[in-house]
């Protein structure tokens, strides 16, 4: 079993999945607004507890994936962390000593299920898939050796980039990494329990069924623990906090021309043990 | 009358400020948790109707400063926005085309009167005095002629930064940029009514009474309209939302050699109409 949150009619809703379907367990648990006050609570065993052989309330197709902590302090992503990913960049730099970092906000991200949205300003639109990790125990300087403690679930992430739009400036991928529902977080949260769920699993991405990216968590140039280790230094990490752990190489744009997306297109973000989020691509409408 | 967040026993409070303190009306109004949830309901000016010829419930000294929307859904900084910026990073690049943007988390800023924090791991803690203005009114793709109707009130900020970790990796000046209590955002907020607050008002930072950095709001490369505007075309603005506009050139990093902030400095940032912001330096206790 794992959490979701989703919408049916217009309320927003969290719970559990179940075979064919999911099980709202958000009416039942009124002083947690989102998956963020469970991660709070510490109550996501509870959760599961209280989910134990029910049935679903909303079956397949009669709600809407959203993504799954609608509200977290911070998104935190690491760029540049597969092997050969920093030669993609063709600017003759050495390998940075320590981890690119950028922040995205939640409204950057739609849900499983939901389109990718092209914005009319740039044809450019861009996949990465990225394993995300959630924060259950917050701290700050995290000792690397007991970082992983700190998660308490797993997700998936299609970290959808407007490509022209990264370089606009001096500095910084702000822009390009925050259009609005340009990238997916999904489908849910796997409950982390075991170090082996993250540490060397196989990591893929297809569009229209062919193969993009595929590699290996174990392969990471700044593994999770480092990344959790690291981050902490600077920032206080809490509750419900994501990190967006890195992606392989061959997005659209290391292709020579460039592949972007475009409506139409299907894309599968997959990883062992934790799930396939899948988003097609739509045009913005004005 | 401005608008302040504070804390007074182990409470957070919200009100107005007054002659000789603060009015807080937080209790008067239990429905908005926060200056937040004051903008969102558009109800500054009910604020200001209310507290009208009241007295302070907190002397000055019997309150700590809080930084004023303590949970935005996004603090979005402008980098190199003044004449001579560019320049200062002697790295022979042309101004580029667009601002330069970067999120902080808010926890990475204090209040007024309180210390920024020193970290153990840098000695290079900088000065950045900033004007900052919050979002009243939302909106995706704002045109810049209409830009400023969606300000509702003005603030400054020491948008301080360990300068040595915003070059720790290959992009984004991330981790330089937030760690915890490093800049200041404050001391209130000064409703916004007329262009004429912004537009080309003079902004100084002194540090130990000594002049650092002065010039003008009207000199910015990409003036606040332009922002907002630019900013909207990725990302939907919503009330609450914190723009910090960008710094003059004569921060600490930019002397030969640099000057570094130390623990006793004092730091102020001072802005025509909205105040004068002050910070100590202390270093963290880990």
């Amino acid at each position: 079993m794992n959490l979701a949150t989703f919408t049916a009619g217009n309320e927003q809703l969290w719970g559990v999945t179940v075979p064919g379907g999911v099980l709202a367990l958000s009416p039942e648990f009124p002083q947690w607004k989102t998956l963020r006050n469970v991660i709070e609570a510490g109550a996501v065993e509870t959760l599961l507890e209280r989910a134990a052989g029910r049935a679903a309330t909303h079956d397949d197709g009669s709600f809407v994936w959203n993504i799954p902590i609608p509200d977290p302090e911070k998104i935190v992503c690491v760029g540049v962390n597969f092997p050969d990913r920093n030669a993609e960049y063709r600017d003759g730099q050495e390998a940075p000593p320590n981890m690119s970092l950028f922040p995205r906000f939640p409204r950057s991200f739609t849900g499983h299920q939901t389109p990718l949205i092209r914005p009319p300003e740039s044809q450019q639109l861009d996949y990465e898939g990225e394993m995300a990790i959630v924060i259950g125990k917050g701290g700050r300087r995290i000792p690397e050796p007991e970082a992983l403690s700190h998660i308490t679930a797993l997700s998936l992430c299609n970290e959808g980039t407007i490509r022209d739009w990264v370089r606009h400036a001096k500095f910084n991928v702000t822009q390009g990494k925050n259009w609005d529902s340009s990238g997916a977080i999904g489908p849910w949260l796997v409950p982390y329990v075991d170090p082996a769920q993250i540490v060397d699993i196989g990591l893929t991405t297809r569009v229209n069924g062919n193969l993009r990216q595929q590699d290996r968590t174990g392969r990471m140039l700044f593994p999770v623990a480092r990344q959790i280790a690291y981050i902490s230094t600077f920032t206080t990490l809490v509750p419900g906090d994501i990190i967006i752990t890195g992606t392989p190489t061959g997005a659209g744009a290391r292709f020579d021309p460039p592949i972007w997306l475009k409506p139409g297109d299907v894309i599968e973000v997959e990883a062992e043990g934790i799930g396939l989020l899948r988003n097609t691509v739509a045009d913005e409408v004005v």
